[in-house]
């Protein structure tokens, strides 16, 4: 279904150009200070249309709470939000209502559901994330504010320039001063300009983002199912153009021993810590108190505007050319979704490790 | 929780030294005929002691079918499945009780539950799979009789040595013929020759495993977060020892642009089809008909023979060095499981398409 | 949490002075028609002010759909529709911020969560029912349209007084054509005459709710925790003010013996029906296909203008006397609130029973 | 599906006459005394063939304790527990094979699966219970440990022979010390006496059940879907043969006005109380401090040996005369069952609360 969480549990709804595009907040605590300036600035660090180099559209996607807070503060109730679609132009996709653009949703959704929403996308569309941005921004003020953590993601890759990144210290400035949220100077701007030709060229890219979690509670996690590195997994790959999923070490970890891989254990002051973190933060599915590394592979945006080979809703052949600008990389404007589910998350275990204890 | 699925959703219980092991699954559709000798056959496939190579624990691992089955067909009620722990030698774990095994689920549990069952990694043992198994036996034959899906794993990488296979031809037989269900039969031998030098050795080895499903259905997935993509990460996520998950082209997708990696439609005989799989045969999330293609990455196994730099409970510092035999690469057992796993999630997917039409 | 239903399901949000009331449905089948006429027509029911019997607030209750609906057709995706708090005035409840109103939710709320929206019940208010009637309208169109189902609700009893109804017969326009929805005529003008005097006693009044459902599907409801007449019990008991419920012969049933209360079997033409319903159209918690007859008790109105008793948060005891117009007797109101809920129940296992065939 | 609660979770699973009954507890926190002997004398109160009244099966229904308790405390992980069918003999329901039993769950069952168990009622046997009582003696263990909450219930009423009870002082002594659970001593003998009487006509009686529970923690119970008195009266009518559930002044509370029926507060030495309790100890559908008050009707036992007309599955008229002994009066036994389901829903709320506060 549409809800993500167990009990920090958000449930979002909205095509790209129905009436809104929303987010209802189911669990999340009373009395927590919800300021609103900070959910908006997460959204606006997801808009697009903040550099030449990403879509034109202006939409200004301003949130609006609806229920759940009180003079400030949550209420316990359910957090309702939105963001109404102002820059809907369902004319401009007239040309796409019987097109299966190539490695979109348009076929799967219509082999579904025997009906979609031709406009920009649908359900299927990224304006989904904005609901999971708004969620993500109060999981992220629950979590700094609970627990000091402190969630950052930034851009690793794209296509072939990798940047040097020092997880353990990199700052969120370094983040947002780099146009491509690269906080890797000079790597920045050779994807910038790269980015800039393939837009130029009508295609597009993808790539790599990392993300680093410190100061996250021991003991967050499952066993079994519900393990810390499943939730994240499933949390990355529901997101639009998700290849791949890994945590600490990854598709790496084969390339080395169990007498290699293994994380020491010592006593660091009275405080059990690894020497190592192979691991990227959990054990057993269970968070260890080191910092929570992962990364999520994103393949190139599918929208081009070069010509492509594709059929009809009928079945006939024919040659697809998207119209206007288009997106030619998301991975900027994907760094705060990123960075919202995991904090959705960690604030559902840290709620649901509040239970073990009577 | 301890349950995976929505629709037909499966609940697993045991310790790996308490008295037994069991799933129960709940939703699984009446009259469907249930053959007990095809679950045994999986958990065969599963067990320890298979050849030289691996753990030398023999359980038998002999499954009983408690409820939910009358006269060979399903009831509509819940399947109750359990394995006895008969081969239990908590004496054998007592050096452990108080030792925090590196890159182990020891510490984490501890101090998420402040108690934990030390025989043999608890819950936390590789035991827990047998439910899954068992259940993912079940959603074999319901994918292969009511829609002629199957469904194939493979070890495709351990350590450095990466085998040759072709997913669209590769055959049970192929597998099963395997010591170590690699059906490249050259490097299955390079790989069976590497993982008993490093048992020798005292260490372990991690890989990739490979799943390729057939005639899947057209239409299965969620929009959003339930997407197929994002289920089967979870899936293989929740799995111990896994260290990253990808779909179709995975983490290779951003090597290439948008116009190189997009799957173009075609019409093939009156069906929408698209000419390359790079998609991994899932678009927008919905299962698009072609084959379902995904890797995982296990770390080298966390228990090894060599000694280790570790603390116990107290924080005091302590050498480790496992007793006995131990099993260097879980890879071949972990094969049965992995096709476990993604038959679990088809199942759910392909009864909560069900209710989609009215 | 704030959700109702498995497959059907319903997330309701607002507080009666936040600023709005909404719901999102997730699961409705896609391809479905949705009549915003006929959901505004329910709310319209439900609505305050119909007569001078209720209470004179005058919202309107617009309602929107802001997603899920495309060309007046259900998308499969989640539905999400609001109504705007208009007549919002909190200054109204300034008074009640620091007093616990007896019978009301203050006192329970404050204690809860350590802080309550006080304007007008927030949370607890009548106005949430606002999302069930709209869901529910969409409810009575599948379940109309697909299976022929007929609900129906009316009053049975206010305070002493008891209607004389047919169940098997009684119809819609009997129903709305009563200003109580009372369908027994004598009786309502009865009914009518006894809450306008306790109305300006500045006291109220409870009574019971019947509902008869026809043409109900046979097998809806699971076995064990999900019957059929425990979800019925649920949803009914999860609307305020509710004290009691019970289904067929309810509490009446245990003044017979078996033999008097089974409902004997017949073949009438080729169908297997029961020549009593004293099950009231449910059998080992699944619908038979006879009537679905159930009954709910509401309490007297816990809001009056008779001074009361009471303590503030302080502990200070207070006299409370309510201000301007009260509402005496909901249950004319709460009619299609209990129609509405009948709906959703029946929905929700129509959907799943979908699934119980492959 | 079988599953009940949200964070202590219980699902349960078997047939009447399969192999074995169970449950598995997901949920449960960790360090918590499970005293085994409890969970069986809770067990031995629900058998049958505590006294000549009941029905003579001796199932003897030890239960075993699989996974999830480790010397003696809970480890946080599943608790599975078990009970074998010994007693199981199939052929003596083979005449039952093709009939339909009146107002058992024969017919529907058929309807809705195409198949059933028809040996001893299958899955709708009240066998089912076992599982429920076992969970619920671990649920009642917690409350009284860690909260002090006590809770009873008791038979009010058997046909027309109502009890005289003080729910403020009747102790579990006295209603042990009843041979049908009546702590009216009086009364009690007279019920007895009746139900030997039906006993020997072949019919069989029904009655309902009180049950209160004292020290109730404050605040258990979420608004809206979920508050305690919906969660308790989906608990009591997903058992057997139950009719009704009314809570505090129930269906009695609408010959009162508001005036008479509020519960006015008053400040007790610091606490907040009321002085009248028609509220039956919840307001706004959240636990208040005040003792919680329900009833449950149960219809008259289904099985009677007196002859009854009915159809048998290929719908032909046919009379049913049950053989052997039966159980005239099934509310003794259900004493404990009423108990336990109390339990499940107040602990599963005890832990929800716990997440309240960050």
């Amino acid at each position: 279904m549409n809800t993500f969480g167990h009990l920090f549990r958000i449930t979002t709804w909205g095509e790209s150009h129905g009436g809104a595009i929303g987010v209802v907040i189911d669990g999340c605590p009373p009395r927590l200070k919800i300021d609103i300036e900070v959910i908006q600035a997460e959204l606006d660090r997801r808009r697009p249309g903040q550099s030449h180099l990403t879509t034109s559209r202006q939409e200004g996607d301003e949130v609006q709470i609806l229920s759940g807070v009180f003079e400030g503060q949550s209420l316990g109730t359910p957090i309702s939000m939105l963001v109404w679609n102002k820059d809907a132009k369902p004319s401009a996709y007239e040309h796409l209502k019987d097109v299966y653009r190539p490695s979109h949703a348009d076929f799967t959704y219509q082999q579904k559901y025997g009906i979609r929403n031709w406009q920009g996308g649908g359900r299927a569309s990224a304006r989904e994330t904005i609901g999971r941005v708004a969620a993500g921004a109060i999981a992220k003020q629950i979590l700094r504010e609970q627990e000091g953590t402190e969630i950052l993601a930034y851009v690793k890759q794209i296509h072939t320039i990798i940047a040097d990144v020092d997880s353990d210290t990199v700052t969120l400035d370094e983040i947002e001063s780099s146009l491509v949220r690269c906080p890797d100077a000079t790597t920045s701007e050779q994807m910038a300009e790269h980015i800039d030709q393939v837009r130029r060229d009508g295609d597009s890219l993808g790539g790599i983002i990392e993300s680093v979690s410190r100061n996250v509670p021991v003991g967050l996690g499952e066993p079994v199912f519900d393990k810390l590195k499943a939730d994240l997994a499933k949390a990355m790959m529901s997101l639009p153009a998700t290849m791949g999923f890994q945590i600490g070490s990854g598709f790496g970890s084969v390339m080395s021993t169990g007498s290699q891989h293994n994380d020491p254990f010592y006593n660091d002051h009275g405080r059990t810590r690894t020497r190592t973190n192979n691991s990227g933060g959990t054990q057993g599915g269970i968070s260890n108190g080191e910092n929570l590394l992962l990364q999520v592979a994103f393949k190139p945006t599918a929208t081009i505007r070069k010509a492509q080979e594709t059929v009809d809703i009928h079945g006939n052949s024919v040659t697809l050319s998207a119209h206007g600008r288009h997106d030619p990389c998301v991975l900027p404007r994907a760094v705060p979704i990123v960075e919202a589910m995991v904090a959705l998350v960690l604030v559902d275990h840290l709620l649901r490790q509040r239970v073990k204890s009577l």
